[in-house]
């Protein structure tokens, strides 16, 4: 799998894809990933990639032509699965949609900033548009990191430990049960009897009723879509 | 406002932390941001803090001990408005939250990672359990990153234009209205003409207008908060 990401921030996003599962992921050969400085596909001396905005409204806005030939040239090389513009007015991130795009070949992932794109790119190149939250970031990069994390982890063969991620909250639409490690007693918080009793039958069937009772306390919601 | 932030990968943070608006609003003095190793509060010469988990289950559990000290040692130090754990099954955070967050004093994220931390750490010294989204993610790491983000962008004098911040997404439960930048025709696609037009009362009303519209199209249950 590959994940381009077309950024004004390149820096902002070096660390994250060098460290952590996407640097072991791309180590092990599972996944590449490439930043893309959008300046690089500026038409101008000064790499300015924005403008002011039409109408006199506030803020600046991202232009057509270096994010138009940013997009052209990845897509001469190979074709893309989806072209995803991160805005929180897009298309709600969930796990089911990191399922669905872990098993994508190519993905370009364009990081809005400033007050936005201009929206004709938004009509005639991006074919899914994706928000991670509803609250708004200084720009996409982060977005675009969410989505590339979600999205990895769950590639076959990069988290070492799949049944962990099986078992992760949402997979099942339950929110997972508490956890506890050594020491059994510290400073008199216990860990709950049954998780040191060794019955594993009984152990399973408490941390189910634990996922289904924590599920319907915080997220009741999420009952509603098992069905 | 100070934000700690306490993480077993700090290195994924500090591009995060030096670059874009986060590096220019600690520079301006109106934030400071730190990163603190969960390891340096380790009780072995490993700088291990995570075991295996009680009741057999897979994954490891980030334990009691050194969480409770990293804690204890900054509270010893100042007051805290908010301990923050950002978890997949917490509450949403969304651009009210972020609002109330961005008037705190002092608040500690404490980043997940692994299968989870010791459900005691969350009874008794976290006070808030922050969820960016209905994802999993490998860490909490992106999840302090996107919180931290979205609140220090609003405090006052962070962003230059305030008056863009106050046009986005979400501040008035509306979608922003779509946005174009020179120039008026790029192969053939154009700007809708009020927006060359001049008249800014007319202007004021299409940009309205199209917000409501988006909102109802893409996120209606958005209007519905609007009471």
């Amino acid at each position: 799998m590959r994940i381009d990401i077309i950024t004004v921030l390149p820096e902002l996003l070096e660390g994250f894809v060098r460290e952590s599962i996407l640097g072991r992921a791309q180590k092990k050969g599972l996944v590449e990933i490439h930043l893309h400085n959008l300046r690089d596909y500026a038409t101008n001396k000064y790499r300015r990639v924005d403008d002011y905005p039409f109408g006199g409204f506030a803020g600046m806005v991202m232009q057509c032509e270096p994010i138009d030939r940013c997009i052209s040239a990845l897509k001469a090389e190979r074709d893309y699965d989806e072209v995803i513009f991160t805005t929180p007015d897009g298309e709600q991130f969930d796990q089911p949609m990191a399922n669905t795009l872990s098993l994508c070949e190519n993905l370009i992932i364009l990081c809005g900033h400033y007050k936005g794109i201009d929206y004709r790119i938004r009509e005639h190149l991006i074919t899914k548009e994706v928000s991670i939250g509803d609250y708004v970031l200084t720009g996409g990069e982060l977005a675009a990191a969410v989505m590339t994390d979600a999205i990895v982890r769950i590639v076959p063969g990069v988290i070492g430990d799949e049944q962990s991620a099986l078992s992760d909250s949402f997979q099942d639409n339950l929110l997972a049960a508490p956890v506890y490690t050594r020491p059994a007693d510290y400073k008199g918080w216990t860990v709950p009897e049954i998780l040191l009793s060794g019955h594993e039958a009984k152990i399973k069937e408490w941390e189910l009723q634990q996922s289904f009772e924590r599920t319907k306390a915080l997220r009741p919601d999420l009952l509603k879509k098992k069905d």
